[in-house]
């Protein structure tokens, strides 16, 4: 799954091209099992990064507004012990933040070594927001890819795993799940009269995910498209991704040195 | 001053050749007058900094035992508002630090826009260490001297000033400054039995610190190497670097925008 997933950086990416309704020819009742199954494989993988305690996993969720960012940390990184997770939104950049250099806050967010952590949103709203939304020059979005790849390189290299979703969804459910906010009294509090001026950006912002995605998709740390206008697709995607990606780490419960364990038995 | 102690990446840096005891010809009285008027120019351009509000400036201090870190840090930050000063030193790493990338607690520490920060020691030691006293193999630490490049570069692009000192002590004048550590009774608390250890390793420490000063020493991060037998004259160095470095960043005093102005004199 994770292969079929990922970002090629050596081809140009055209994600309108690509059907965010997707499902893989799957079943939806037997793909909802298969998710609960795989959870349950995930939260054994955590309590196994834990134990090993020499690596971290970052999940970072990115999309359009309504794309399901908080549905799918809830329901692919809820499963796992809490005591083990560290979950980390971002929003428009504020106060203290705003002396310091963007990458500053997601650095002091990250998961330790043995956690998973989760942003829904993260370091590259600080590309796409001047890019799309304030039209700012190149000169100030540019170097910041550069500074992306190079940072997420150094945590790989320090233990990290770096998995980036972009929970890609069509323009007509976006508009669907934005009317809902709007008509659903128990969805009304998520709706910001700012989504209306997003919603007109679907095609600008499409574009410039497309490119950076592309960009920022490398060896250490690449981009995955998850098809996301059905949630059972998207739930079940980026379970599996998780639980490959945790797999392949080769984990081991940390040996008790020899002098340990004969001190702990001259105890019993 | 700067151009004279700054370190020329493109060649190979011999520490041992370079005088630990170089005065400049100065006379020591007249120098630690001007070091006095010159500190009194870097309070006034630490003010414009923070007045000025884009830009922060970082010094890192960094040495072997007894180079001085301490004095310099005390006698040139220490005439600064302390308001707009943030210092923080770096021992070895512990609790939660382990469980993170060496960068995380030196990203945390920075200094804000419009602020000035001091590293005593800092993630250069995560390079230094492991090489020179943990005989750890390159592919620990040569990583990091990538990243580390990087990461500063990623930080002068956001708008902070990397200025690095490298206190080059004799190993003559550090045998006699820790003795002294040991004899004076205000200063026996400085002393540590890893001390010792560290001594036999001079020769070591220079060399690997020549390897590191010439790959780090960056267009955007120079290393400058503090002659620092003599505090007057590490003093006087340190003083007249930074304040060439405030001088040359064109500071404004951030003007009020013409609406503002009208509405505060609307109300004299």
């Amino acid at each position: 799954m994770r292969e079929l997933l990922q970002v090629d950086p050596g081809t140009p990416l055209d994600l309108a091209a690509r059907p965010a309704d997707e499902r893989f020819g799957w079943d939806r009742e037997e793909a909802e099992a298969a998710t609960v199954r795989r959870a349950e494989r995930l939260a054994e993988l955590g309590t196994e990064l834990a134990a090993d305690g020499r690596r971290a996993l970052l999940a970072v969720f990115q999309g359009l507004d309504a794309s399901g960012k908080d549905g799918a940390i809830k329901r692919c990184i809820g499963p796992l012990n809490p005591m083990m997770v560290r979950t980390q939104g971002f929003t428009a950049p504020a106060g203290e933040e705003l002396r310091h250099d963007f990458l500053w806050r997601i650095h002091a967010a990250l998961p330790g070594r043995g956690r998973i952590g989760a942003f829904n949103r993260s370091h590259y709203e600080d590309v796409l927001v001047p890019r799309v939304e304030l039209g700012r020059p190149a000169s100030v979005w540019e170097p910041r890819i550069a500074a992306i790849t190079a940072f997420e390189r150094h945590l790989v290299q320090e233990g990290t795993v770096v998995l980036k979703f972009f929970l890609h969804v069509s323009r007509e459910e976006q508009a669907e799940r934005l009317r809902a906010r709007i008509e659903d009294p128990h969805k009304r509090w998520k709706f910001d009269a700012a989504d209306l001026a997003k919603r007109a950006l679907y095609d600008d912002y499409l574009a410039a995910y497309a490119d950076l995605l592309r960009r920022t998709s490398t060896p250490w740390a690449p981009w995955h498209v998850v098809p996301a206008d059905r949630k059972w697709v998207r739930n079940r995607v980026v379970t599996e991704v998780m639980v490959e990606t945790l797999e392949a780490l080769d984990l081991r419960w940390s040996d008790l040195s020899p002098e340990v364990l004969k001190a702990a038995r001259a105890q019993e």
